[in-house]
C-alpha cells in the first residue's frame, strides 16, 4: 500500500459507523468465497455500517490506489470475491434492509447485503416472488446476484438476475454515488444496467437494487421422463422448446446423477434408464393441465421411456429434493469432485453430453452431468481423488478442455457461475484481442485507477498471450494504466 | 474535413462494392430522418455492399477523423440519424438479407437492413414471431431498432428490443468486427449487449443481430373498457398489472384522440367517455378466457362504464385499427402536432394526466393523449399551427414541461423515441454530472477520436451548464477529447 499500510489503517479507522478487522486470525474467515481452492488474506476487511460510511472507505482507497475488492456472502464459486493481498475487503453484510415494497409497479427496493430468497419472503403475503433461484438463494445476497449475473432452475422461463432487476445504484471507484436505471424498462443515454450485471464488482459497488416482483402462478406441475440414452434426453429439450414451449425449470440428469441422488434421498427417481428429464410448467390451472399433456406427448415422441407428472405440492417437492441434492449427493461417491459450468446451444447438448463421455474415458475420471438443460447450462461433475498423486490437474485439464469444447461449439465458459479467478485463462479462448480491448476500455472508464477487485474477470492481453491461446497484435500501452491485475 | 473533402470523397469512391453519393440534390434525401424539424447535408453518402466494404469506410474515416452516421430506414424520431455537415452518412440499406433461422433454439441471424416486419414475416410459416413492434414496423429496420431500443404495443409483455435480441455484431470506430452476446443468456466478461441498444450509433456499427423467436399465442383476445374520468382508466392500468395480470399490450386513449380516430376510421368507439383503455389478452385458449374474466371483472370494479371483448380477429383488427390511426386522425384536426414520448411509473399515470390538462390550459393548446399505459409510456400529442406566430414555440415550452414533469415523479425523458438531438438538453435534467461523466467515459472507450455519431443522445457538462440545468463541478479535461459534440 502507498503510505504504508498502517497508515491506510489508521485512515480507515478513523471513519464513524464501520467496523475494521485486521488481526489476521479474524481476517481469515474472509480467505475465500465459495471456491475454496484459492485463499488470499486480505490487508484489512472493513463493514461500513451506512453509505457514506461506504463512501468514505473508497474515497479512501481511491486517493491512496489501495485495491477494493466488494463481498455478499461469499457464496460465489469463482472467486470473484477473493480478497487482494495488499486490499481491503469491504462487506456488505449491515445492508440488509429492505427498504420499500411497491405493490402496483410490482418492484422492491433493497439493500445489496439482503438474501435472495428473503425478497421473497418478504412478499409472499401479497402473492408475488422475486424469480432468480440460484441454489444458494438462503445464504447469498442480491448485491452478490447483481455482480455475477446469478441464474437459477427457473432462470429458463423468467430470465437471469438481469433480466429482474429494474434499476440500481452504485459507488463508483471514486466514491460517487450513480443512479442507473429505475422503474420504467428503456434506459436514457447509456444502458449501464445489464453492464453492470455480472460485472465482478470490477466497475462499482452496488448500494441499492430495484427488483422486479412477479405473481406466484395459480398452477404448477413437475413431468418427470427416463430415457434411454442421455442423447435422445438431450435432443428432446431443443426439440420441445422448438414447439415454443418455454418450461418454468427443465433439468437433465445422467445415471451417475440419478443413482447418487436416489441413494441419497430417494426421491423416487427409475434407476433403470440413462437420463431423466425434470420439467416444471406453471401458469394458470387449465394451461398447466394444457401444457402438461402436451409436453407428456412431445416427449414420448422424442423417446420417453416413462413420465410420471406431480401435481401435488409435496410429491413435486420429492422430485425437486433428488436434483437439489445431487451436488452433495455426488459428493458421497467421490472424494473430490469439481464442478463445471459452461453454456452451449441447446442443439449441441446431445454431441456435446458424448463428448465429455468420451474425454471421461480418455482422462480416467468418472462424470456426473446434473444441470439446467433447457438454458443449455451444462454442469459436469468431474469426480477425483485429490490424495491420487495427478488427480487433481486431470480434473483440471479435463474441465478446461469441456470449457474449451464448449466455446468450439459456439456457447460459453460459463453458465451462472462468473469468471472470477477460476476462468480467467479461459477467457483468453473466447473473446479475441478486439474485444477484450473493448472490455479494457469500459473498465477504465469506470475505474482509471484499477482499485476495483483487480486481477478478476477479465485478463489482460498480456496473460493471454502467455496462456498461448492468442495472437497479440498490440499490447496496448493504455492496457498498462488500466489497472486489471497491476496489483 | 481534415485532408480537405475533396480527398476523402476520392478515398472513399475508389473502395470497391461501396456507392458514394455526393451531389447536393441526391444529398438531400438523407437530410433528416423521422424529426423533420431537424434538417442537416451529410457531406457525403456511403451505401456500401458488403461488410468489407464498410469497413474501409469506417477505417478511412476513423484515420481522418470523419465523423460517420449510420442510418437504417430514417424513420427514427428524435434525430438520431441526422447528418452531420463535415461527415459521411452511412446506408445500411443493402445489409437486407435474413442469414439463418433456428428453430430448434428459436433465434433469426439477421443483417441490420431487414425490416421489423419482414422478420415475423420470414417465420410465420414456423408459427413464429419477433415481438417488438413499433408502429413503423413496416419501415424501420432491425439495425435502427437496436440503436434506438424500440419498442411497440406488444412490448409491455415482451419487452423492448434489448429483450428480444441474444446477439450482436458490430463494427467499432476503428473498423473491427465485435461479436456481443450470442445464443446463451449470461454474458461472459462486461455484458456489452444491453449497452450497445439504445446508444444510437454512438459505440458502434451494428451489422448482425441474432433475435428472439417466440411462438404465436394459440389464442388472443382485445378488451375496450370506456372510463368516466381519465384519472379512473388511468388508476385502473396500475391497479390491474398490481393484480399481477401483464396484458400483451395495455393502451389508453383520452377523449380528444378517441373523437379523432372514430371520425377517421369508425373502429366502434363510444363517444360518451372521457377515457378507453384497450387491453390485448394472449395465451392458450383457456387461459385467455380466465384471463378476459379477471380483467373484465377488475377494469369494472376500477370503474369501467363499458366493456366489450372481441374474440373474433376481425372484430379485434377493428378495435386496434383506432389506435393506430390515432396519430394521423389527429393530424386531421390541426395543423401541426407534436408528438411527446417520456415514461412515469404506472401509479403517477393519473396525476400526469392531469397535471398535462392544466398545462394545457395554461398554454392555450390542445393535447390529446394516446399511449402505452401499461409501460407507463405516454405519448402527448400537442396540437398547434406553426403559421400562428409563438404557437411552435409554445408547444415546444409545453413539451419541455412535460418531460421535466416526467422525470420530477421519477420517470425519464423518452420511452422508446431516443433521445437523438431533439432531447439532449434534457439529459442534463436527468442525469447528474456522476453519471454523465460515466457515459462520457463509455463513449472514449468505444470512440476515441470521437467520429460515431457526434454531438447526438448525450450532452457534454459544458452544454448542460449552459442549459443551466445542473451545476457543473469541474468540467473533465477527458470530456475535451471524447469528441461528443466536437465536430
Amino acid at each position: 500500500m502507498m503510505s504504508g499500510p498502517e497508515a491506510i489503517t489508521n485512515l480507515l479507522k478513523r471513519i464513524p459507523d464501520a467496523s475494521i478487522i485486521d488481526d489476521p486470525n479474524r481476517l481469515r474467515v474472509y480467505e475465500s468465497d465459495g471456491l475454496t481452492a484459492k485463499k488470499q488474506l486480505p490487508a484489512l476487511v472493513a463493514i461500513p455500517d451506512t453509505v457514506a460510511a461506504l463512501q468514505q472507505i473508497v474515497r479512501t482507497c481511491y486517493q491512496h490506489a489501495i485495491p477494493v475488492v466488494a463481498r455478499g456472502a461469499g457464496t460465489g464459486l469463482s472467486g470473484g470475491a477473493m480478497p487482494h493481498p495488499r486490499g481491503v475487503l469491504v462487506s456488505l453484510a449491515r445492508f440488509n434492509r429492505i427498504l420499500e415494497v411497491d405493490e402496483e409497479n410490482l418492484l422492491a427496493r433493497i439493500e445489496p447485503g439482503v438474501t435472495n430468497l428473503a425478497i421473497s419472503d418478504a412478499v409472499s403475503h401479497l402473492d408475488l416472488f422475486y424469480a432468480p433461484d440460484p441454489s444458494s438463494q438462503v445464504a447469498c445476497t442480491i448485491g452478490g446476484n447483481v455482480a455475477e449475473n446469478s441464474g437459477g432452475v427457473h432462470c429458463l422461463k423468467y430470465g437471469l438476475t438481469v433480466h429482474n432487476v429494474r434499476g440500481l445504484k452504485i459507488l463508483t471507484a471514486e466514491g460517487d454515488i450513480v443512479s442507473v436505471g429505475g422503474v420504467e424498462y428503456d434506459q436514457q443515454g447509456f444502458d449501464l444496467l445489464a453492464l453492470l450485471h455480472g460485472s465482478e464488482g470490477m466497475l462499482g459497488i452496488v448500494i441499492e437494487v430495484t427488483v422486479n416482483l412477479i405473481a406466484n402462478p395459480a398452477s404448477v406441475a413437475v413431468l418427470m421422463a427416463g430415457f434411454d440414452t442421455c442423447a435422445a434426453a438431450a435432443d428432446a429439450v431443443g426439440s420441445l422448446i422448438g414447439q415454443g414451449i418455454i418450461p418454468a425449470g427443465l433439468e437433465l440428469m445422467d445415471r451417475l446423477a440419478i443413482q447418487a441422488a436416489e441413494d441419497f434421498v430417494q426421491a423416487g427417481y427409475p434407476l433403470d434408464v440413462e437420463a431423466l428429464l425434470l420439467c416444471e410448467l406453471d401458469g394458470s390451472d387449465d394451461d398447466v393441465l394444457e401444457q402438461v399433456n402436451l409436453v407428456e406427448q412431445h416427449l414420448r415422441k422424442c423417446g420417453a421411456v416413462s413420465v410420471t407428472v406431480a401435481i401435488d405440492a409435496s410429491e413435486r417437492a420429492r422430485l425437486w429434493q433428488g436434483r437439489k441434492a445431487a451436488f452433495p449427493a455426488v459428493g458421497r461417491i467421490s472424494p473430490d469432485y469439481y464442478c463445471m459450468d459452461g453454456t452451449i446451444p441447446r442443439k449441441q447438448l446431445a454431441e456435446v453430453l458424448d463428448r465429455i463421455t468420451v474425454l471421461s474415458t480418455e482422462y480416467g475420471l468418472r462424470v456426473a452431468n446434473v444441470f439446467h438443460a433447457g438454458d443449455g447450462n451444462l454442469h459436469p461433475l468431474i469426480l477425483y481423488d485429490a490424495n491420487v498423486s495427478g488427480e487433481l490437474a486431470a480434473a483440471e485439464a479435463f474441465g478446461a478442455e469441456i470449457l474449451e469444447l464448449c466455446v468450439a461449439v459456439g456457447g460459453t465458459i460459463t453458465g451462472e457461475h462468473g469468471v472470477g479467478v477460476e476462468k480467467i485463462d479461459q477467457m483468453c479462448i473466447q473473446f479475441s484481442d478486439h474485444e477484450l480491448a473493448v472490455f479494457h476500455g469500459v473498465k477504465r472508464a469506470f475505474d482509471i485507477k484499477g482499485i476495483l477487485n483487480p486481477g478478476k474477470a477479465v485478463p489482460t492481453l498480456n496473460r493471454c498471450a502467455e496462456f498461448g491461446a492468442m495472437h497479440v497484435h498490440s499490447i496496448q500501452a493504455s492496457e498498462v494504466e488500466s489497472g486489471m491485475e497491476r496489483f
